[in-house]
């Protein structure tokens, strides 16, 4: 028998005992259980960053339970759910968007329950810490074997807040892309796959060029490239990224730094 | 059986290799413990940030061997120990204080002792990575079952280098406090738990004003909400977080930051 | 039997998903592993940094798979390697100077090959992301017991990349060093081990007088101490640390950024 998986991640930060709490509960439930932290320092209440971030890792994870919390309305009446998915994970946060690209990438949803069972939940229930007195208790109890059908009623997939991560708008010789994420290199993620651009410009090869628009009237003059070590030092250059996405990057550099870029600004790709 | 269970933390940082050696020591002697990371992001030796984090996190973790290092005094004369408490915890450290808290909430000390058996150590210890030498080593024999009487000799809980963590002083009508941490939100944690307050003030309900003065001079007129979902965003509350200490916040903002409040300030609550 | 152990280092962050993703591929190929994390908060692109942390983590760890990821040449054609040491221990990761330092410290070299095997990577290799793609599967099929000749052809020693940490050079009275790493506390690590600092300026004891030059033309007269209890706050000191290295330091401060010391710089000491 394999032992129960857990992974989990939050915007709790790596200073404060907040993800160490989540082990302690996770422990105490399943003592067998195997955990990993995919992270803890998601930026505070960026959900789409955690979004993205699930979306990035939960491939190359175990099957298991995954429990993600970045919860600006802890507190208020959004809903603690659950959702099985196809390839057999189990996601366990908020309904606040969070969830919902990796559950896609998964194979999508397959039944969804909110968080109601108080068997499934610690003793007392605080108002500003469900990640200890919910989430974590419900992931321990599914990874460990207890059915979904057991914490709480099901909820329609179409009643769930919709996901915060962009799509890409594709348009004859031009793809309408944003910023959604920038790594710890200050390499730039952009809304969209390498297959998108690709449907809007062409087929892609390396060296190709590029006119790249940020935030509206920032106009670059870049390649498309199969490698960094293809650029030049100090080069901006796209790229498709590890996990197929476009990408804005400066080799040996940080290209957000560079162009002063932030996330959610606009950004169009043309021939160039 | 269940497996041996050790918990760390430290303000070594996450950048050094410090906390994995003490994963690796403890892996090396014991090498079936299961071992969590509390934080190793304390604030350089700040005993009083330790002992807080200490305090919030082991009542939700396995029974078991838990060794916190923000030791200013290593390489001096200040004493290694471990002390056994109510709930069966063994906690170990440098004699400054910084295991008292939790060994309170833990339900109080049974047995304390220095670390000086040469048998439970490394072989050679340096001067300045007791952590390495004498901390972990100690922690993974405990863990694995040795007693506790064999790692040195017995030393009185009176003797031991009190707590850093100030109390609240309850006057009629009013709480003097202070801010005893900050947390990665800007979070304002003070000294003194929801029933100390009440005490002072009465019993609270959700709406209350409050008068709130920081270091003798700056007041600000609060309300006593149930969470932060009461309060309008950029709203100063204060409530009781969830590990039961009155706390002071901004929602969704930054109230350290907003205010400039530092650790150890005064801090003292009215009815308004 | 043991459970096969891997440790992982890297300068990919901890807000990014990339180590917990090394420890998902790991455990789809090795669930049983044990991991430790050494550090992922390696400066980005200093392999000096990510070499001297590997020199002093692995001596205290178990002997196991270790893989290291600083790796500016990615995508370039620099080489995939694994090599097996004198200990026991197999040291995955790019041929750049990595992991050189602590194959010495482990006992040396015994066998190095190039990751050339396409049945111990992942199905599809990106161009960007080769500690998930190459290196975790290496490590995780070579823990779980796969022989070393399995992964690719031998490369001599000789022919790998040199490492980075440059070596102190003893002259009669003088030992010229430099700053190879400076730790999360400030103080500051310098080419050569205690030994070598003896054998250019005579045996030393606590509170011997030492004359520093930083930089070329910063001098400071300081004291070889045996602890940093034995220095006044605020007092500038040289001492052993707890690796054997040369450590320049302040007791109750941080030497770097009252120096404002920087990598690589160049440091000379004689009696003073």
């Amino acid at each position: 028998m394999s032992r129960p998986f857990v992974s989990l991640l939050s915007d709790f930060g790596a200073r404060d005992p907040s993800a160490a709490i989540l082990h302690g509960v996770i422990l105490s439930i399943a003592p067998d259980a195997q955990i990993i932290d995919i992270s803890h320092e998601v930026r505070k209440f960026a959900i789409s960053d955690g979004a993205l971030l699930l979306w990035c890792a939960l491939p190359y994870l175990p099957v298991g339970a995954h429990v993600a919390v970045v919860d600006p309305g802890v507190g208020t009446n959004r809903r603690p759910i659950a959702m099985r998915v196809e390839r057999g994970d189990i996601l366990i946060g908020p309904d606040n968007g969070l969830l919902l690209a990796a559950a896609d990438r998964l194979g999508g949803i397959v039944e969804a329950r909110l968080l109601e069972s108080a068997a499934h939940r610690l003793a007392v229930v605080s108002t500003s810490f469900h990640g200890r007195d919910i989430f974590a208790p419900a992931a321990a109890h599914l990874a460990a074997g207890t059915p979904l059908d057991r914490l709480g009623p099901t909820i329609e997939a179409a009643q769930l807040h919709r996901s915060p991560i962009p799509d890409a708008v594709i348009e004859p010789g031009c793809l309408r892309s944003s910023i959604i994420y920038v790594d710890t290199f200050g390499n730039i993620k952009l809304a969209g796959l390498r297959d998108d651009l690709e449907t809007a410009v062409g087929p892609l090869a390396p060296g190709d060029g590029l006119a790249l628009t940020l935030a509206g009237d920032q106009v670059y003059a870049i390649r498309w490239r199969g490698t960094f070590g293809d650029a030049e030092p100090g080069e901006l250059l796209l790229y498709e990224d590890s996990y197929g996405r476009i990408c804005l990057a400066m080799n040996q550099g940080d290209a957000a730094a560079n162009l002063a870029a932030e996330e959610d600004a606009d950004v169009t790709i043309r021939r160039g």
